[in-house]
């Protein structure tokens, strides 16, 4: 194992050592995140202790118990509360409602923690003959609901596969820029490995801290810089994947035309085809030149085209990052309120505002990585088209700043969940022609939503957007939304927001998820999403890989009945 | 119908009215080649004429005759010999075979020519219900069996369902980058309307001008330019396929984590697992400059290596084309014959000669496309690898002069065989590690079969490759092998060397096919590339799609059992 997973927030984010530093002036920080929201004062909500967590009894037959310890016969089968909550949920709003009630039903009656590949297909073979639900588990960090323990009502019990022994990076070809990893290595480590040696995958989502190579296959994930690094199914070459089925190594060839690649439906199978024990993965030399700087734009819209014209232009960009008018707004008031801007900035800011870049502009990151002399090259082309769209160079000091924080925000969760403050995100992915419409589609589902869930009469909602993954077709849109939570009904009052973003995206042409996954959160839109033949398709692919349902059940194919409608 | 097929050759390449121009000195190139395969004198064997082909009769009972007559009531069911052993067959070398004998079994018993996405919808579902093999045929030009109308034991007959009728491009998405178009549109008419528009597909393989859309993507084809354009899988964004179970149309977003991606099991599909209709592609700004270019290196392995560090440097080249020593030895005397060098390219030839660039000499053509800065970024960041490789700069003649040429070597095909010489390519992928072992396996297994299996004592063949497809992991490898024909048993000489090539292939870690597809002729090999487990997913993926099995037959997935061995 990485990590000793006890010093890991089970109910929250990351490490206990860690925390989102507000800065010396936090209160002032507090106090104005109580005023967006509307409230007079924050709720006092603290988190359930380990010790008081209810967790129903363990269901799993004896005999079961028994072959599984035979199987992972160096200590590797956990029974104890501990490993039973940590690994009974995700880390989704829902799962943190559920872990901080201390109400964890169902959880896993059993973690396994295979040493070996043929250990997980031997673990795989049993669920398959004993009839048990086996949930794969890397860094648990799904914001989707993908590593709930979830029985189905004919499974003798629920048995969580944690693949974080399985760490190792087996080989590296550094002439075909290629590694085979181990599923369950985290991505800090994996990176060590890598860097060490020159290279690196590039796989920064971020979760990258607490989150593993298997997990971001199986979740289709992406990371910040996937402009030049791919999304998982781009940088996925093969997997070797346990299934009922025996061991299941995928086609990997540069290119083929050997009929379909059926191998990349491991990509987004969410452990429900398989467990993915194995990849190999392309890799890339460690750049030899980073760059990361802002652009200040008059309006949302301008950086959008600017960003249109980078991509379409197939210039090499790691990752643009545009937010808009309101979430500029609050990344500016939020970063000033951590550090009050001196006196230069100030006068700057002012100007800024008189002349054009005020209410309603939208914040731009360009980060551009690789050799120098692309890098300067890729920098000169960007920095000329961006400026055909008005923006204000802010230069590196702004790209710096982003990089230094990129996975810190997370941690700020579980503090507003303490004063009774709900955060959200969720995103998805539209053609160019379709972005601002889909934009405005969700923003308004969202923001109508919690206006009529809100938790007391001056509530507000802050809800905001960011474009952060782009391609020539079009771009991800990433929402993020903080409310006041309901004192009561704080399950019901995220579900009616969550189902009224999810009937705008799939009503609005957008994809369901770009990078979080389907898990449970997202499964009544799939079947909409894919088509009739399309999800009846996946229920076949599923059902051959694993035909008596043991794998991740609840997951991607939830049912296949039709999805809620409002 | 874009073509008036009566125009094109039924049993040979393109139209009547073209041939290969051998140039003024056609004599001696004929002499020359005719003394590289070792013949005294060529063969004399002319194809059989039209009226002398052989046919089964038509079986396909009158009942479902005119259910289809109905179906494309507008005149678009064909029964008449043209039509028949016009669409019996591709274009690979045994097809030439079947066809230039006259022996044409099996045939189509009809050909229909659906005006609407609706009438393929009604001909799949008629083809599901009557039991009747459907097959889909755009431009029919397979080098692989893939069109071959082939009924399986159990079908009423074999219907050819001719796509070339859905030939209209719907839409173009301006701000998207991408277009809706029907599956039948040729390649020409294709880039003449987007051209006419501002844009291109950029799909140009060397079947460009009389092969479709549909084929492009059904066999996973790749353009010449496809470091720039994508292979199909990769400029597909979603399809609309007709299947048994309906019309579906597979997921398009820019990128997606809503589950794996099934609509991409469309790509390779073959027409196994439904028709395609219509597609919408990624496309581009028809570029502002393109630059072919041409260098020598002294070996092959410096030009791999320098393809290698352009690649992985994501340098945006549209093609990078390498020719090993002795496919570089036969272009240049190709080229020298058909238009002898002046006094100035003797002495520049002979002091390349002496200075390192002669024997074992490796020629390589980079292609560059887009906006004129992007060009010369890339051309001036490729000039400076290339040079570190000791490559000697043959500038842009050599570009222009491949460019112009780029369709038509399959125009040499039919006068070779009227000489009694054949001449075949295959071609697979593999990772840059395994890149020059692969080439040497194959190189050997073609020549020893070829060897082995020699018309006359003193037959030799002449085995050249070529890289022309470029990835960060790894590259494409495209064989040509010439070597006379046997008199007696073409067909099985033929066999021969197919199997110990394909053996090689997958024995040596390549990938069956990198872009020409499956259809017949790779087919057996498919289950031991996919696995044992791949290859019974992709079945039951098949069985879902077309549970009566009527779609395309006899390709793809032949049969279950075992492939054969040496």
């Amino acid at each position: 194992m990485s990590f000793d997973r006890h010093h890991l927030r089970w109910n929250g984010w990351g490490r206990t050592s860690d925390s989102f530093d507000l800065g010396k002036h936090e209160d002032e920080v507090w106090d104005w995140l109580r005023g967006a929201v509307g409230l007079d004062a924050f709720a006092d909500r603290p988190a359930c202790a380990l010790a008081d967590v209810v967790m129903p009894e363990p269901r799993l037959p004896d005999g079961v118990l028994s072959r599984l310890r035979s199987i992972v016969s160096d200590g590797g089968l956990k029974v104890d509360a501990y490993e039973r909550v940590f690994h009974a949920r995700g880390r989704s709003y829902p799962d943190l409602l559920a872990l901080r009630s201390g109400q964890v039903d169902p959880a896993p009656d059993a973690v396994v923690y295979p040493g070996t590949e043929a250990h997980v297909v031997e673990l795989v073979a049993l669920a398959h003959e004993c009839g048990f639900a086996l949930v794969p588990f890397g860094g648990g960090t799904s914001v989707v609901g993908g590593v709930t323990s979830m029985p189905g009502p004919d499974h003798c019990g629920v048995v969580t596969l944690d693949t974080t022994r399985l760490d190792r990076v087996l080989s590296i070809d550094e002439e075909s820029l290629t590694a085979r990893v181990q599923a369950g290595i985290y991505g800090p480590m994996l990176e060590q490995q890598l860097q060490a040696r020159g290279f690196t995958l590039g796989h920064y989502p971020q979760s990258f801290e607490f989150s593993t190579v298997g997990g971001w296959i199986a979740a289709r994930g992406a990371g910040q810089q996937s402009g030049r690094y791919g999304k998982a199914e781009e940088w996925l070459v093969s997997a070797n994947v346990a299934t009922p089925r025996g061991l299941w190594t995928t086609e990997g060839f540069p290119a083929s035309a050997a009929g379909p690649s059926v191998g990349h439906l491991i990509a987004g199978g969410e452990g429900a085809l398989g467990i993915i024990t194995e990849a190999t993965v392309a890799i890339h030399r460690v750049p030899e030149e980073t760059d990361y700087r802002g652009y200040l734009f008059r309006e949302f819209a301008d950086a959008v085209s600017a960003t249109r014209e980078i991509m379409q232009q197939g210039l090499p960009v790691a990752m643009v990052r545009v937010s808009d008018a309101d979430e500029s707004h609050f990344l500016q008031r939020f970063s000033h309120l951590r550090k009050p801007p001196g006196a230069v900035q100030r006068v700057a800011d002012d100007l800024l505002d008189r002349t054009g870049w005020g209410q309603g502009r939208a914040m731009m990151l360009v980060g551009i990585e690789g050799e120098r002399e692309n890098v300067r090259a890729a920098h000169s082309r960007t920095s000329s088209i961006v400026r055909r769209h008005r923006a204000f160079p802010l230069g590196q000091s702004a790209g710096h700043s982003w990089y230094r924080g990129r996975f810190a925000l997370p941690y700020l969760r579980d503090p507003l969940l303490d004063r009774g403050v709900a955060v959200d995100t969720l995103e998805t992915s539209t053609e160019w022609a379709n972005l601002h419409a889909l934009h405005d589609k969700v923003t308004n589902a969202i923001r109508g939503a919690l206006e009529r869930e809100r938790a007391t009469p001056a509530a507000r909602a802050m809800v905001m957007c960011h474009v952060s993954h782009c391609y020539a077709d079009g771009a991800s849109l990433y929402f993020t939304f903080i409310f006041p939570q309901k004192a009561d009904g704080a399950r019901e009052q995220w579900e009616t927001v969550k189902r009224a973003a999810c009937e705008a995206i799939v009503d609005g042409g957008g994809t369901i998820s770009h990078h979080h996954g389907v898990g449970t959160d997202h499964a009544p839109w799939l079947r909409r999403e894919k088509g009739e033949i399309g999800y009846r398709l996946l229920r076949a692919i599923k059902d051959d890989l694993d035909p008596s349902g043991v794998l991740n059940p609840g997951k991607l194919l939830v049912n296949d009945s039709e999805p809620p409608s409002d």
